[in-house]
């Protein structure tokens, strides 16, 4: 099978996905980003990369900077991390208070936002200085020392992450957060708003499908903490449409409002696709498609 | 490896937690079940089968038949049936009504009980007597022609399944019931009631494993539709514990009140664990266990 | 201050809303009347009575009848009632099953579908033939023993009422039901086909507005417990629509899906409206309109 | 009858509840009130006060104020408040997400902590200085100008009020805030810290039972918008307990975590209790009782 020839005739089969999809408008930053745009990158462990379309063009990660928090959190703090947050697919939207409040704020999974809020506290718990770390960690991930945090998307989420800052404050009323909200939150935007391209974010990921190496061979995790990462992923990766999406795609997979999203092919191979149109369960629409058609081509699937 | 010595060596493992479970007490035919059973059986995709513990023991497989009510319905009504019922996790107890009414009555998936109601309602569209179509279907799977339903426990759940009986009048309400209430549920409480051993089961769902393959050899569903099934109880399978039992087990599950759990092994194996004791997600406590076991001692994971 | 003269005028006032409201079709055999109808009446304390419009038309006084059976099961139980049914508001429609559910079956009134179900089995316990009591209370507080069961509403509403099936079954796997759910279905829906008159209701609602004695000096209950049906009527009686209606007329009041409503001016009088059609909250469009203009007019409220 | 025996009585006989409500801890500032505190205060049309207790000790009135500053926002917005809030009772706890969510950011009523916000947004709109705007009503209500915001207490709830901060900020998220949370939080905080005796709330509450005007004379309201007040205080005044309370103490009533609760009896008096060990609803213990003695003694209630 010639991978770049899939993910060519990928990019071009999901074209007239491009004007269908919504892109985010709740975060005035976002809006900007030209819905037209659509790259593919996968990243194998035996070291081999391709690229498609604009996959070299960063982009703002969002939700799927929470596997790279969650990682990092995972390693500080170990399983104890589970009595703070749930392992268990919401069946509700990523930012609901309903749940939270019904379950006596503790979020159903580390995925949804509530659930990265304590990530985020509990990490802090560990590491002075949690911005410092998380960028490190994703720039030796990715093997690409130039990226960085968006400082105007941080800016524009802190402004008017009016349910974010609700959420927040509920896990504090409830005890589920142990820092001050806004210093929280002020790490959140910001894991939020780091830009990477689809070539990094298919390095960064491919870890989980590494038994925990990462691309540079470096121990990340162990092999059973990746598939566990990956367990989640395929259960809570994609908000309310995880299930629908395992159904379609057949991997474990976590997507975020800024179009990315990342898969992940245990034993084989890490991919990320992007564009900035969304569905209405807040996942790419484009993103979503280029997966499913990757796996039908490929016949790759875990299942 | 040597799979019998695994699979001896879990039964004695698990042992101790045979009675702190609790048996299924809703229904009073269950009640009766010694609690101190456990068997478990391995079937592969080479037509090996290997046993331990009370292994050929029938019992009633309960939710577990929703594997085999959807795979007829998929077979006899295709992708359609996905306008009646979703394909996402509930984020609530297999039973509930809450979001069965906030969501108009369209169930969140076919292995809660009000899906499993329409997936038995759709079936009944193609079929003038779905209930020998069902038994012959689950024979033919296992190889076994003396499974059969069990009528006490099928008149038992009859005489006291009131919050069964109340999902599928809301149902009917809703529209998404074509037959009567009654007649539904006179199917429905008998594939609950279909009494069958760890190795009828492990050898019935030998196709999810097989790429759609009986074990003898006999084209189920095709190779997709298998996958598909298999993500939906990867997400879907063992209620509102399916992110926990993800994590934990790492492949595919169904499990039933009946203390019965089947786990698929793509491509390689089904397995199923049975003993009666119930964790409060309704699971089987030392089946749960055994399954975590073995995918640990053999390294086979879907993730 | 001329009551007729106000009656009537009420009566010419509303005619252009008779067309707006949108009759119940959920039960066939309420369809079928006409739209355009509009009746009212008064009686009071002293034993005067008047009337306007369509006020001696026999209609399905449906949800009225709660008030009845309330007062029956009071009579017959007392207070330990409330240990089986709420005093609350429920903040839900009438015939919601969520808040049952979080509520693990105590309904949060009398006057929802749910708590009426409830009232129903605890006067089963008391009364061999509760019909046969319920129809001869009803014609012994109008003073009219003409009044009976609409055979053909109660059979339209057994045949297609899955949604209060449903409630009654919930009920029954919660352990708040004692008797058959089809028996105390039976009583419901025929407790619900009581064919009354504007006239007739307001007769028999005046022992509420009069220290508990009936129409005819008889005494139903106390003055304490007239006192408290009426508030529970104030805070309950009309749905999810009670806060609007207490805020609107001022005064308690019960309606029904058959288009009466029924309110009490407590050591005055009690009026009852009807008319047909419906507003999104299940009450009778000009039947609400009809009482906030006899309040304003005449200046009676309990506010 | 001699109402000051009334009110001696009374509080000699809820003594022994005094230990058994328990104090309102999550304010810091409000732990501290000694549990054994009892007072009550009656004011009536005529102009006449009864005090009994510690009925000249101010405390903190908490949610009380919600009458002050509802009574405000309609002076200066209208009935175009009601286009921002609703006016049914919530089935559910004064701070309760959930509904709040549901219903996309619209409050269930003006008296749940939500719909406090949107009243204090609605009249920061039109007063520049709500604050002093708010004191000098209250003051002028009681006809006491020593009363005061009492800064401890609404600094303690700043610091501490998480939850609040959590349904603020939903309700920025949804649009129904115009002002900055913080500045809504701040004029809600000190309205809530505001501190007042019995006495001082039996005298400003008058105006609810006088037609809409103050003990003073003064015209506060029309006497439909006095009524229409009542009404809500009736159905929604008293958090999850509004039925409950209804149906024990017959008359509308507001009450408040700080242990105060005040009543009126429309064309009669107003009557203020308090004591602050609270129920599990929310309302103070003693408090609910004495006004349940109250009425049940001098047979007042609007029913």
């Amino acid at each position: 099978l010639d991978t770049q020839a899939v993910l060519d005739q990928i990019r071009d089969e999901v074209r007239p996905l491009l004007s269908r999809g919504r892109v985010a408008d709740y975060i005035p930053a976002l809006e900007a980003v030209p819905a037209d745009r659509f790259g593919i990158a996968v990243a194998t462990v035996e070291g081999a990369t391709w690229a498609s379309g604009d996959a070299r063009e960063p982009f703002s990660i969002q939700s799927v900077s929470k596997l790279f928090t969650l990682t990092l959190a995972l390693r500080d703090v170990g399983e104890r991390l589970w009595r703070r947050v749930g392992r268990e697919p919401s069946g509700n939207p990523f930012n609901s208070l309903v749940q939270l409040e019904y379950e006596h704020g503790i979020p159903r999974n580390p995925f949804i936002n509530a659930g990265a809020h304590v990530v985020v506290d509990a990490l802090m718990a560990h590491r002075p200085d949690p911005l410092a770390v998380l960028i490190e960690f994703v720039r030796a991930l990715a093997g690409n020392p130039a990226i960085a945090y968006d400082e105007r998307v941080a800016a524009s989420e802190r402004d008017t992450g009016f349910r974010n800052r609700a959420l927040a404050n509920f896990l504090k009323a409830e005890g589920n957060l142990r820092h001050a909200v806004d210093a929280v939150l002020d790490v959140y935007f910001h894991q939020c708003a780091i830009a990477m391209s689809c070539a990094d974010l298919a390095r960064a990921a491919l870890f989980l499908a590494n038994g925990g190496r990462a691309a540079d061979g470096a121990r990340v995790v162990s092999a059973g903490r990746a598939k566990r990462i990956n367990a989640l992923m395929q259960t809570c990766g994609t908000y309310d449409a995880a299930g629908d999406i395992a159904f379609r795609i057949g991997i474990p997979a976590k997507s975020g409002v800024g179009g990315g999203i990342v898969g992940v092919v245990p034993g084989r191979l890490a991919i990320c696709a992007w564009s900035p149109g969304l569905d209405r369960a807040g996942n790419s629409l484009a993103g979503v498609r280029a997966l499913e058609l990757f796996t039908a081509r490929t016949g790759l699937s875990v299942f």
